[in-house]
């Protein structure tokens, strides 16, 4: 039993309140297994800019730094959006993973059976799907250089950089294998190397990391090939691993395999020993804010990846991810999950169901 | 009535079975009009590397830039897959689309209600579903320089270059303007402008020249949400306008709503006066090549997409249409399509029946 620190970024939007509610699930989770955590409360994004002009202000920066794990709700909203790019909230969490170089990305994707109906795709294409996306988070043309603007014959031109190194692939390929070993041990390894010397480096590297996991069944496809497949076959993905804007594509094409946006968690992790960040897939959703409408389990869910992945309380986490299958089972809903024959509730009825399942 | 000279690059795998049911139905539509085909084979891709050790000969450029269309089956195959990535018969895909400046990729993605249970989505999402998709096709990070790789701090470094300049957005976003006015009149522009310079300059000269077009509602969105709508709320979608990579992914996804690859053609179109290419948008299936197993119909709509955008024929192009649809309300279908009830048919046996429909 120990003390863990937090460091708690509500962000904007439906933020706060999700927020809210993880924070007593988590403490009451905690105490259950004789664990204590400390939150410290710090803006990033929209909140941030408001409060000081910037989107990741260096007192948040190290509020995360020194924290044992960073538990993220959303940034983001229509009020911040005409402002430049670099003074957006998006551009605080970039830096956010930046700065603590929270390379690997995982995001999973899995259909509750509670809510198989709820997906666009048919209930027999999706029942079952439990797919891992291991996005690699600090590099590729997200942060490649050089990026920017130019004039060329009389005309602007603008351009990105898409770049990885051997190094940058390795240590993304060894979480994602470690991941399909503890899991069905299927590995895909998604790139556009018939087109892109960036994506050939990275199917190489992957092929010789795949050495060391023998065990592990190694598939490659290119990009266009996966966004199709995941709609025709998704069962046919175990564990997923691609670099940074590919990895944002299909993510989030992923989770609508699951038709609830609302229930996916997901965690940033860095090297050993420094704290990851830990947040759902869905936005601030800054159109229900304040209204008490907000599905909360995601964010239930982020503490408990927190809690599994980044301070190595398995038996916190269980207890969490149970009490919200069980108020699942109990047949409550919010309003994005809402099902016939289900009861309706708001975000802090969630939580004090979620509660009352601990 | 006149004389339309056709390059007819048939390449690989299954490309050859069905080209020659495709130039049937062609030759038969165009009698009934008056109009007369002259067909000039060439090889590409594999065929053209067994050939000639190029999979995009000159000889081939020569006959392409000399016609007034070009007709395309697929290319690519297992055998060619472990070649360096400058000899593989993709390259020769790519440099054919840079000869001819064809920098507008429409890829339409039509869920027949004939075929609408065959989509893993609900019919009731698919159903009524229409997109075209406007993909830019020989710009963006498929061609942009520097790219390459290089060694630094003792490891290799893959990386390309997402580029745009203002003349590339302008004219792909007036072909999407166009389009979308001769449609439902609603464009929607995908790009990462959030993140990527190269999206906000994307973003920026789409806003400019839609005030050319005051009667088309132009809405944005980032890659990662449109890959999230297209299955969410295909019925969105009108008309979509995106950079090269973007558009191979989302054209892929949208062509999976309507559960039948075999069905999709696609236009890649130049500047006025230079020819087109036009193309089924599914592979050279070399598992299924040689067994008159293939669905012949894309490459049928293929040829039909040449006659309404390329040689400005859209009487003939009704005609195969016509023939299309009426061969599926007589039941006739290829494996891929098979549905209860219906007949299966090979690839000859459905050319012969399209036939005997025009
Ligand atoms: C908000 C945006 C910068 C971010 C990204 O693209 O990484 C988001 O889409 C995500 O996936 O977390
Ligand atoms: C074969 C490949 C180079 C090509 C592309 O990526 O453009 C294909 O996927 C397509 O969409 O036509």
């Amino acid at each position: 039993a120990a003390t863990h620190k937090i460091a708690v970024l509500p962000g904007d939007g439906i933020g706060p309140e999700i927020t809210a509610v993880a924070l007593k699930a988590l403490t009451a989770a905690g105490k259950a297994e004789g664990e204590e955590f400390v939150y410290t409360e710090a803006p990033i994004g929209g909140a941030a800019i408001d409060a000081t002009g910037d989107p990741y202000p260096k007192s948040t920066e190290e509020v995360c730094k020194a924290a044992d794990a960073v538990l993220l709700a959303s940034i983001g909203g229509y009020k911040w959006d005409s402002l430049p790019n670099a003074q957006r909230p998006e551009k605080g969490l970039l830096r956010l993973r930046a700065s603590l170089n929270a390379f690997a990305n995982l995001r999973p994707a899995v259909v509750l059976p509670q809510l198989a109906d709820a997906s666009t795709l048919k209930r027999e294409v999706v029942e079952g799907v439990d797919i891992l996306i291991v996005r690699e988070l600090v590099g590729g043309i997200y942060f490649g250089e050089p990026r920017g603007f130019k004039e060329e014959n009389g005309e602007r031109v603008g351009y990105n950089t898409m770049v990885y190194r051997e190094s940058e692939v390795e240590r993304i390929a060894r979480v994602a294998f470690e991941a399909a070993m503890k899991r069905g041990k299927r590995l895909c390894s998604v790139e556009k190397s018939n087109v892109l010397e960036v994506s050939q480096l990275w199917k190489d590297v992957v092929i010789r990391v795949s050495k060391d996991y023998p065990e592990v069944e190694l598939s490659h496809m290119y990009i266009d090939n996966a966004a199709m497949q995941l709609i025709r076959n998704p069962k046919f993905f175990d564990v997923v691993v691609t670099g940074n804007i590919f990895g944002d594509i299909l993510s989030d094409e992923a989770s609508m395999l699951t038709g609830s946006l609302g229930m996916l968690p997901s965690a940033s992790i860095s090297e050993p020993g420094k704290p990851g960040i830990y947040e759902p897939v869905h936005g601030s959703a800054p159109d229900i804010a304040g209204q008490d409408k907000a599905n909360p389990l995601a964010m239930v869910l982020s503490a408990a990846m927190m809690c599994r992945y980044g301070l190595n309380l398995p038996k916190v986490a269980d207890r969490l991810e149970s009490a919200v299958t069980a108020a699942l089972d109990s047949g409550f809903r919010t309003g994005d999950i809402m099902q016939p024959g289900c009861k309706q509730v708001g975000c802090q009825e969630m939580g004090e169901v979620v509660l009352s399942k601990l």
